[in-house]
């Protein structure tokens, strides 16, 4: 009598990640042609859903209209409002249920995601879901998206006041990077994700925290358009440095089976505070506090030198990205550390900085050096603000 | 300049099925000792959530209680009542809140979920979206679920009027079975699962056709328990006919990347039909229809005898299947073509069964067959009626 069965399957997952200028010119078909995984057949007409966000359709609407008429798409576009307050199931639901009503077939018409962060990570976890899995395409319009959310491979929502607690694993088998939407981007989101490009810097590449403290001020005044040669040159290098990095952590961990992840440095405290300070922080900004805090955690341990500390804090100060915030308390801080050690399966996994350009994972972190650590944040925040006084 | 990157990786899945006699008692240690994907520290309390259908918790909750506070387990035990009109994401959320409020650690304190297959594919989803996938064990506690639901990779809620329409590949790493579950079914919910290894029985296994009407009877009458040595040889072997046959089709395409299916045979009109009839009729009764369905196109097509037919027919009434049901008429079963069709991307792709023990799938089913096969099994529906009036 036979009384177990081993069922053994690998799935294999690829996906592009392409730089492409020029997205909605009409005589450039990278939009048309991505995320077909079955090919349709052959006399059948372009079908596509597009979901986009609603500030983005606000701007860009039009091209979009523009562009899908003129390869005469057969289209609907589903223009959302969205928000980490709004990043929940029912948004998901919802795109589901335009997905539905728009009769997709299984494989041979993805959807198009277009918008920052939030969107993308809302509409990849409703693909993931309709019929199981539905292609898509990325086409990340902020920075953090850019770098960030529309490169990795997660999907997921908000649930419970936990940030992305439940989601899925499901690259959209093309991202389409276009940085010319950048341009009508706020500094603050440019900011932001400035914030995802230096965490890369501090845990793996001492050459990109250089561009950015040299270019840095310059790429969010230009938007990262490249408008002198220099600067061009400095931002395409900054966004592959970026991208690199980032891709060659997911890669071979995409479904986090290893837990020590040097892209959670500045993501050990940062969603705690985020979801309790919201709205009224970014995530990147967010990131930001928690990479400052874990920075006074590796200067007290001998990992980062007093002098190395105040050049990452200078250069996080010329990105306007906060280095701390009031609810940044040892309280809040242990709650989140102990709500991390049960995302990392027990063990604390935190990354903490080594000088500028390395990090390693500590399991020993103590409520003590969480307290010292904040209470030095909020001195050196007092300290800058009185400073700005005195110089005004 | 960089302009494309490739991200390649694959996911490796394993799971186990393994059939073990009292799972319940209090020296079996098995239900414990399954599903930790990652070691626990070692002097960690064993800590589980179990999800359970209420029916089986009235009957079996006591000795549940009783299994683990022998074992000296933290646990809370969620009790849910579901049926195939709460099979909805609301009740999958209401599961992923249970897991949060219990703090489930990431990957050593697996979800275990007691039930049917409604449950285990409710469950299921919740367990794969929650921080994108929590080790689960499932133990069914029907005979569809047993040799269906229990052993696939798939989890699903219904959505739209449409069957499973949003779900996700996530089998648990393992699935216990344990038949003394059957003993409290009804005779319909044991024809129901008959009905899915008949499916596997039509499409590759004549043996396991001839054992169903040899001993399908006494199985039902039974409860699968096998009180005799011959029924017990003839339901074990039974059993593990159905499973290998499922996990042979399953095992190599656990993705669906090839859309041509045996184990869909029954499911290209059966889930239409279900939906649009319920609470009437069972996920089983459901497919049985379609097969009877498909076996009249089969015949007219010469690809089964009217012997055969006549043979698979009489074993659906022996097990007391439905053939037919009103709803199943032309308009309706060209509806559901059209949705089979784009499930399958762009082709019906309906498996059709050759004989007794085979089948073969066609793209080219036409709506004068449909037609055809609806009048014949609504005739012959008419013609069993009139002779058990007769015979009465």
């Amino acid at each position: 009598m036979k009384l177990l069965w081993n069922v053994n399957s690998a799935l294999p997952v690829s996906y592009q990640v392409r730089i492409v200028d020029g997205l909605l010119e009409l005589d450039n078909r990278s939009l048309l042609e991505s995320g077909v995984t079955d090919q349709p057949e052959q006399d059948k007409d372009i079908r596509r859903l597009i979901v986009i966000d609603d500030k983005v359709y606000q701007l860009y609407g039009e091209r979009v209209h523009q562009y899908l008429e003129h390869h005469s798409v057969t289209y609907k576009i589903l223009s959302l409002s969205v928000s980490e307050e709004t990043k929940t199931m029912d948004s998901a639901l919802h795109v589901v249920e335009a997905i539905d009503q728009f009769e997709v077939s299984r494989r041979n018409e993805p959807i198009i995601a277009i918008g920052g962060g939030v969107l993308l990570d809302i509409v990849g976890l409703a693909v993931s879901l309709y019929r199981r899995s539905t292609p898509w395409v990325r086409v990340p319009t902020t920075l953090i998206g850019l770098v960030d959310a529309g490169v990795g491979a997660k999907t997921g929502v908000n649930f419970g006041n936990h940030k992305n607690r439940i989601g899925s694993y499901f690259p959209s088998q093309m991202t389409l990077l276009d940085r010319s939407f950048l341009k009508t981007l706020s500094d603050r989101h440019i900011n932001n994700g400035l914030a995802e490009i230096l965490k890369i810097a501090l845990v793996k590449n001492k050459r990109l925290f250089e561009l950015l403290e040299q270019h840095g001020s310059t790429l969010v005044e230009e938007r990262l358009q490249g408008v002198t040669d220099v600067s061009d040159r400095a931002t395409i290098e900054i966004i592959e440095y970026a991208i690199a990095g980032m891709l060659e952590e997911l890669e071979p961990n995409l479904w986090e089976h290893k837990l020590e992840r040097l892209v959670d440095f500045g993501h050990s405290f940062g969603p705690e505070i985020e979801m309790h300070a919201l709205p009224e922080l970014l995530h990147g900004e967010a990131v930001n506090i928690d990479m400052a805090l874990t920075t006074m955690i590796s200067v007290r341990r001998g990992l980062i030198t007093t002098q190395e500390q105040e050049r990452i804090f200078a250069l996080m100060r010329k990105l306007n990205l906060p280095l701390y915030h009031p609810l940044c308390e040892t309280r809040l801080l242990e709650k989140a550390l102990a709500e991390t050690v049960r995302h990392r399966n027990g063990l604390q996994r935190v990354p903490l900085g080594i000088g500028i350009g390395m990090a390693c994972f500590v399991n020993d972190l103590q409520t003590s050096e969480l307290a010292h650590a904040s209470m030095s944040l909020r001195q050196h925040a007092t300290d800058v603000e009185e400073l700005e006084v005195v110089h005004a």
